[in-house]
C-alpha cells in the first residue's frame, strides 16, 4: 500500500472548502497552514497525500537533509555535499502522535558520537518537512510539549536543537497541516491561530455522492493502474493553475477599499489581534490569482473569509460551526451577499 | 501445555458470529481485523490460536525476520540471508499488556553496538507479526502510548524505529485481533475504528451446551491426541473453503445496487465516516466467495452488516449490544428481512 | 528464625478450608492457586510455608536455575550443566511487594556483560518459582505493572525477556498463592479469575481454640525440637495421602451428570464464561482422589464448590462474604444438601 | 553536639509508658519495637539515644558490616575478616526520612565495580541496625515503597538486594522503634501492626515538672560533664536489671489460667488476628522478669495490656486516646482492676 | 524571514504605553524590565524585536560568551581570549516555552569531556542575554522550575550552575522582557514583581488605525527594502534621544517633595513593598531625563505612575485594566489631574 | 551588583523586632535561626546580608571546605590542607528555591571519578554555610525532599552523603534564616519548629518613614562609598556589643523563678512540647546579656517572649497575626505589662 500512487487530488468527490484551502497555501505558503475539523473517515490524510502528489517538484541540492534550493543553505553538519541539485517531490512528512521529541527535532547520532568521537547530528522530522508539509493527523491530541516546540518552530521557521553540548539550527519552514476532530479535544489556541485556514469536513448526506465515493475508492484499489490514467489529466491542468498562479502572485494589487472591507470585517467580528486581518488579505490575494484577477475585490475576500476567520472568534473549537455561520452573516452585512 | 497443538477451531461450541469473522479476515485480510467483546472465559484467545493453526502456512524466506515472501523484500538490517524459502505456519503474535515499546518497535541490539560498535536492530513484535496476525488481549486495557504506535503502524503498513540515531523500518501489515470487555475501559473511537469487524461473544445459555463445552475441553487437555485426530478432518475442510475464496474474491463482481444498498444502509444508520462502506463492501464480497457465489448481492450483505457496521454507529462501547439491534432493524427496513 | 523449620501444617489450629484448597491444589496444580481473603494475623503465610515444607521433593537438575527435571528443559543461558539430578524441596518464592520487575523475572546481568562482552541473564523470582510456588502477601495491593506481567507469565506458562537486545524464555509455571485483605484495595478481575479457589479465614472465636493456637505458636518458638517431633508423624501421613492421590487423579472417571450438575450450577449461579466450571470440575476431581474415591460425584462437587465459584459471581472482593453464601445456597437447591 | 554523651535514660523526667516500653523490648527484642505517638517536642527522640547509651554493649566481629557475634555469621561480601571480636554500643540507627533506597538497603559500590571490575556491595543502614535499633522520627510521613521494604525486612529478618546482577543477602534484625504525631499523617494498618508496643506521651502538664523539664535539659548542656556523673550510677542500675531479666526470661512460666486471660481479654477487645495475643504474652512475660517473677501472673497482663494492645483494635491511629480507654476498661472488667 | 531586518520600532501604530515602557527601560535598566498583557497579534513580539534594533550596539570582548566589556570579565572557562573588542547590536534572547533548564544556564559540554577529558561549559541562553534583553513570549506559562532560576538570576546579577562537579558562574544581567495573556494562566507574584513596568495592549477599535497597521505590515513583507528605508531616520532619531538620556540620567535630581509624592501615592495605593516607590522613583527620573529635563517632578511621576504600579496592588493579573484605572484617579487626586 | 558592599544593617529604618532577633541570635546561635513573615519588598533579604556584612570575622583553616577552627575538624576528603588559618567573613548562604539537592548537599566530583578513578566530594551548600548562616527566601516554597534533607541536618549538625558507594559526612551547623509570605503556603510544622524565633515585617505606614527607606535606599545605589561611611560607625558599635555579649552569655545566671514565669507561660500558652521553654530561656539570656545585666528577669522574658512563643502556638502561619496578640496578652496576664 505504501508504494502504490496516492488517490488523485481530482479524483476527491466534493468537500470543496478543504480542496480550495489546500490550493490557496499551495500558492502562498505564508499564509499559514491548514486545520481540517471533521468526522473520521472523510478523507482528511487522502487529500493531505493527494495534494502531494499532486505539487510541482521543488529543485533541491542532493542529500541535503533540508531539501535546500542552494548548496550554501545546506546546514554545515551535513557534511561536504558536491553541488548537485535534482527534483524531488514537494516533501510532506506525518508528524505521529507518539513520536518522541528527538524524532522531531532530530539528535545526536550516538553511534559516530562513540565510535569516531564527534557531535554528528541525525535530523528529525522538522528537517524532512522543510519547503513543504507537515501532517499532524489529530493535532488536539498532539502531547503539550510537542506543541511547544511546533509552535516555537513555525514562528521562527528555524529549527534549533541544544543538548547535551550540542548545538544545532537549521531552517524548517513548512505548511502545517492538521485533522482532528473538535469533539476529541481542544486545540490550545496558540496551536489554533498559528494555522491560516480551517475547514469543516462532514460525510456526504447523498446516496448518490456516497455511492460515487465508494466506487472511486473501490476502483482505485481493486483497478489501480485504469484508475490513476483516468484522472492523470486533470490533476496535470490543476498543477498548472497552481504554478501560473504563484507567479501571478506578486502582480496582485491591493486597492485600499479591500484593506478597509478586510479591517472592517474583522473588527465587526471582534476577532482577536490582527493575525486575522493578513491572512485574509493573503487569502484573498492568492485565490485572485488563481482565477487569474489581478486585483484583490470584494468577490475574493467573500469566497476566503470563511476559511480565514472562523477559528479566529472563539477559542473553543467545539463552537466552530457556530462561528462558520457569524462569519458568512457578518460577511453579507459589511461586503453585501 | 505450550507445545500442545492449539483447540481445533471446528470443535469450538457455538459463538458462530465469532467464527464468520475470523474466516472472513482469512478471506481478505484488508478487512482489517476483527474485535471481540465479551466476558471473560468465552473461549476468545482460543479462537485466536484455533484461528492460526487452521489457516494455511506461507511460504517464506528462512531467517528473514519479517516473513518476507521475496529475498528482496527482507530488511537489509536482517544481513546477508540466502535465497532460500520455506512453509512457516501462518503468525500469530501475541501483543502483552505490559509488552514495553522495545519489545513492540524492535530496538537497539546493545551487545552488538558495543562489542562490535555497530548499530544493530533487533526485531520486535510488529516484525514478527507481518503477514499473521497480531492479538491484543484486553486491548482496552493496553497503554495509550503503545496504541498510539499501533494505530501509526497499522495505517502505514509499516514499522519506523527513529531513537538514538538508528533509522530503521520494516514491512509490519498484520490482521489486528483483539479482545476486550467494554466494562473494564473503553476503546479510544480512533483504534475502535482500525477493526474492521467486531462481534460479541457471551457464554452459552444452555445447560447441554455448556456441558458440551467442558466435555471437549476436558477431552482436549486429559486424552489430547486421540481428540486432535477427530477434529482433523474438519478443520482441512474449512481451510480449503478458506484457500478457494480466497482465489475467488477477484473475480466477484459488484453490481451498481448493491453500491446503493450499502451507501443507503450506512447514510440511514448515520455512521461517521465511509469507512464503515469501504469495510461493509469488502465483508460482502468476502462471504460471496466463500459462498461460492459470483457476484455480491443483498444475501451477502445481510449477512455481515452487523459485523462491520455495528462499533461504527456510537462511540461508547458499552452501547454495542443496542447498536447491533439498530444495525439488524436498519437493514432489515432497507434490504428487507 | 529464618533457617528454624517452618510452622508444621498438621499443627495449624482450625482454618479447614484454607487447608483442604492448598491440598487439591497440591494434588493437582492444573486448579490455578488459591486466594486466601481475611484479617492480619490469621496465619495465612505461616499456612503457605507450612505448606511447602509438607510437600515431597521434586527431583531436579543440579543448578538448573528453573528447577528443570531434565537436562533438556534447563536455558542453553544456565550455561553447560552436567546431567546429575538430586531432590530439592518444592520450591517456595515470596515476591515482596516493593519487589522490582528486574527481580520478578529476572535481568541482564551487568558484570558479565561489561567484563567479558556477553548477554548474561542473571534469572528472577520467577525462575526460581518454576515447578513450586509463588506466594504473594497483600495481593491487592502489588503494582498494577506487576499484576500484568503475572498475569502474562501465569497464563502461558513461560517468563519472556527482551529487552535490551535481549531475548530469554524459560519455563515458568507454578501455583500462584495470594492473601490479601479485601478492605485495603479490590483486586482487579483479571487476577482475581487467575486464582483457581479463594477461601475466606478469620480470627477464632473461641478461647479454648485461641488459647490452643498461642500455646502451640509458642511452645514452636520456645521449645522447638519438641514441638517439631511431636507433629512430624501428622505431617507424613499427610504427605503420603496427598502422592496417593495425585497417581489415583488420572483413573478418577467423570460421569455425564456430574458434568451437568457443574453446568447446571455454574448457569443457576451467573458465573462469567465457562472458568468456573472447568475449575471446578479439576477440584471434585482432586477431592475424590483425596477421598479415594473413582468417581466424581454430588458429594465432591458440593465439597468444593464454594472454593472454586464464589470469587466468580461478583468482582467486588468486598461481596466475598455474601457470595459464598449464594453459592452454598444455590448448591443446595440444585444438587440437595 | 553530635559527640556529647546523650540525655541519660534515668534523668528522663515522667514519661513512664515509654520508658517501661522500651526497657521491655530492651529485655525480649521479640516482642517486636516500640510506636510513640505524640506532639514535637516531648522528648521521643531523646529517649531513644538514651535507651542506645543505657544498654550494655554487644561483642561483634572487629569490622564485620552486619555486627556479628560470630565471624561464621558475616557476610562473604564483607571479605575476608580476621576473627577477632570486640564490644560495641548497641547500635541505635536513624532512618532519616528522606534516606534513598540505596542508602537504606545499601548498595553497588561504584567505584570497585568501575575500577577493580568486581561487584562490591557497599552496605546500608539495615545492615549498621542489625542486633540493634532502627529508629524513624515521624514514621508516619515515610515513603510508601521505604516502607515496604521495611515490612519485608522486618518480617523475614534478612535484607536482600537483587539488583543489576547483583544478589546480595545479609542478616537485618533489630527493633523499630517509630515516632510519629497521628494528625499529620495516618499509618498504614500493616506497618502499625509490625510494632509490638504503642506508648502516648504528651507534655507534663504541671508547672514543677516542666521546670524540672528545662532545668535538667539546661544543665545538661550548660555543665554536661557534672550532669552526667549526677545520673550515672542510676543507669547502670537500670542496666543490671536488664541484663538479669534477659537471663530470667526463659524460666519464667506461662500458666494456662494467663493463657486463658489473654485470649479472653483479646477475643473481649475484638482485635484482628492472632498477633495481640502473642505480643501481650511475650510483654507480660518480660515484665514479670523484670518483677524478678518467675511465673506470668494477671498483675503482668494487667501491667502491659495497653502498651501491647491499643494500636491493635482500630486502623485509625487518630483514635488511639480512645482505644487506650477501652483496653483499660476490658482490663478492667476481664482481669479485675 | 529570520535574516530579515527587523520591523522598525517607529513604524509600530499607536501602542504609546508600550513603547514608553521600553524606552525607559532602554534608559535605565535597573528598572527591570517590561511586561505586556494582551491579546495574541497585537505585535508584542514584533515591538521587543524592533526595540533590540533600534538600540545603539554595545562594545564587547570579541567571542566572550558573556560579551563583556572587559577581557577581565569574560569566563575563565571561556578559554584564552585575545584582548580586542567589536561593536554588536544589543543582544536580545528568545527563552523558547519548553526550553530544558540545559539550554537556559548552559551545561557541560559532553564532547569535550569525553575526547578531552576536562570540564567544559556549554553557555546557555542566560549568558547570551548578559547586557541585553531577555524576551519570554507567553511568561504565564512558563515552567514552574524555570521561573525560579530567572528569579534567583534575576535577583543576583549572576547564573550559578552548580551540577555534576561542576562549579561555574558568569554575570547575567539583562532586562526581562515578557508577554502573556492574562486569560490563559496566572503570573506567580513574585516573578510579577521582578518585572519593572507592565502594561496592557489591545487590538485597535479604528478601521482606519487598523488598515495602517494591515498596510504597513504588508509594505514590510511584499516591499522590504523600501519600507525600511522609508524609517530609518526616524528610528536613528529615536536611538539619539535614548543615547542622550542614559547620560543625562546622573545629573537629574530628586527634590523632597517628589519623594513625597512618590511615598504618598504609594501609600494610598497600599502597594506591598517598597518596590514600587523605588521603580516608579526610577522610572519618573528616566523620563525627566528623556524630556530633557533636570529634575523629578510631577509631571514625570504622572506619566508614569500607571506603568510602575498597577501590576502591584492585587496579584491577580485578570484585575489589571481594574487596576490601572485605581492608579490613575489616585494619581488625579494626589498629585492633581 | 554583587560585588558591592552590602547596605548597613544599622541603616534600616524601622523593623525593629527583625533586628532584635538576629541579633539576638548572632549572640547565641543555639537558639536556632529566625523566620521572617511579610510582604514582598519588605527589605528581609536585605537584613540578612547586612547582618551577614555586620557580624565580626570568624577565624578558619585556608581552604578548609567547611570553614573548620582547628584543622583536625577539617574533613579528610578535603585532601591535605597546611594548617594555616585566617580571617574570613561570617559566612552566609543562599539557598535558592530551584536547587538541586545535589547542589544543597554536595556530590561526586565526576571529572575527578573519571581521569583520576577515585571518590572525590565536591561539597554543597550546607558545607559552605557551617560555621554560618543558610538563608532560603520564600521558604514556604521549598521542595519538600529538601526540607527534609534540611529538617535531618539542622538536627543533627552534620551532613550525611551517601550514594553510588560514597560515604561523605562534614559538619553542618548553622542558623537558619527564611523568610516568607504567609499567603503563598503553608510552612511544615516540622520546619517551623526548627526555627527558634519568628518575626512579622511591614511596610511602614508613615510617609516620612517611607520617604526615609527610599531616601537612603537611592543614596546606597546612586551615591554609594558616602553612603556606606555615614553608616560605617554604627555598624562598628553594634559590632562590639554582640562580640561582649556573646561572651558574657556564660556568665548570665537563671534564678528559679524566671523558669517557673517561663514554663508558667507556656503551659498558659499551651504550646505544644518543651522547646518553646527552651528557645524562650535561651532568648532571654541572650537578650539579658546584650542589655548587660547579669541574670534573667521578667523583663528579658517580657522582651523576648512573642519572637520565642508566636510561631508555636497554632500549626498555620496564616494565624501568626492573632497569634502574636495572644503570646502578648498571656505575658501581661502571667508577668505584668
Amino acid at each position: 500500500m505504501t508504494t502504490r500512487h496516492p488517490f488523485p487530488f481530482s479524483a476527491i468527490v466534493g468537500q470543496e472548502d478543504m480542496k480550495t484551502a489546500m490550493i490557496l497555501t499551495a500558492i502562498d505558503p505564508s499564509i499559514g497552514g491548514v486545520l481540517v475539523f471533521g468526522d473520521r473517515g472523510t478523507g482528511k490524510s487522502t487529500a493531505v497525500r493527494a495534494l502531494a502528489a499532486l505539487l510541482p517538484p521543488i529543485t533541491a541540492i542532493r542529500d541535503c537533509p533540508v531539501n535546500a534550493a542552494q548548496r550554501a543553505d545546506c546546514p554545515d553538519w551535513a557534511g561536504d555535499l558536491p553541488d548537485v541539485s535534482h527534483d524531488i517531490p514537494t516533501p510532506v512528512v506525518d508528524l505521529p502522535l507518539g513520536a518522541s521529541e528527538d524524532r522531531v527535532t532530530g539528535a545526536l547520532d550516538i553511534e559516530k558520537a562513540l565510535t569516531l568521537g564527534e557531535k554528528a547530528f541525525q535530523p528529525g522530522l522538522l528537517a524532512k518537512a522543510n519547503r513543504g508539509y507537515l501532517y499532524i493527523d489529530e493535532v488536539n491530541l498532539l502531547e503539550d510539549h510537542i506543541v511547544d516546540l511546533l509552535l516555537d518552530v513555525a514562528q521562527s521557521g528555524e529549527n534549533v536543537v541544544e543538548r547535551e553540548g550540542l548545538s544545532i539550527r537549521h531552517a524548517a519552514r513548512f505548511v502545517l497541516v492538521g485533522s482532528g476532530n473538535p469533539e476529541e479535544g481542544e486545540l490550545r489556541p496558540q496551536l489554533l491561530d498559528r494555522f491560516g485556514l480551517s475547514v469543516d469536513v462532514t460525510s456526504p448526506k447523498e446516496v448518490s455522492e456516497r455511492v460515487e465515493v465508494i466506487r472511486r475508492r473501490d476502483a482505485y484499489e481493486r483497478d489501480h493502474s485504469a484508475f490513476m490514467l483516468r484522472w492523470q489529466a486533470e490533476d496535470a491542468a490543476l498543477r498548472d493553475r497552481i504554478v501560473t498562479a504563484r507567479q501571478a502572485l506578486k502582480q496582485v494589487t491591493t486597492p485600499d477599499s479591500a484593506l478597509e472591507d478586510i479591517a472592517g470585517l474583522c473588527l465587526r467580528l471582534g476577532s482577536d489581534g490582527l493575525r486575522g486581518e493578513l491572512i485574509l488579505l493573503r487569502a484573498a490575494r492568492a485565490f485572485a490569482a488563481f482565477r487569474d484577477d489581478t486585483a484583490v475585490g470584494r468577490t475574493h475576500i467573500r469566497a476566503v473569509a470563511t476559511l480565514a476567520l472562523r477559528h479566529r472568534l472563539r477559542r473553543d473549537p467545539l463552537d466552530e460551526a457556530g462561528s462558520g455561520t457569524r462569519v458568512a452573516r457578518t460577511v453579507a452585512e459589511v461586503l453585501g451577499a
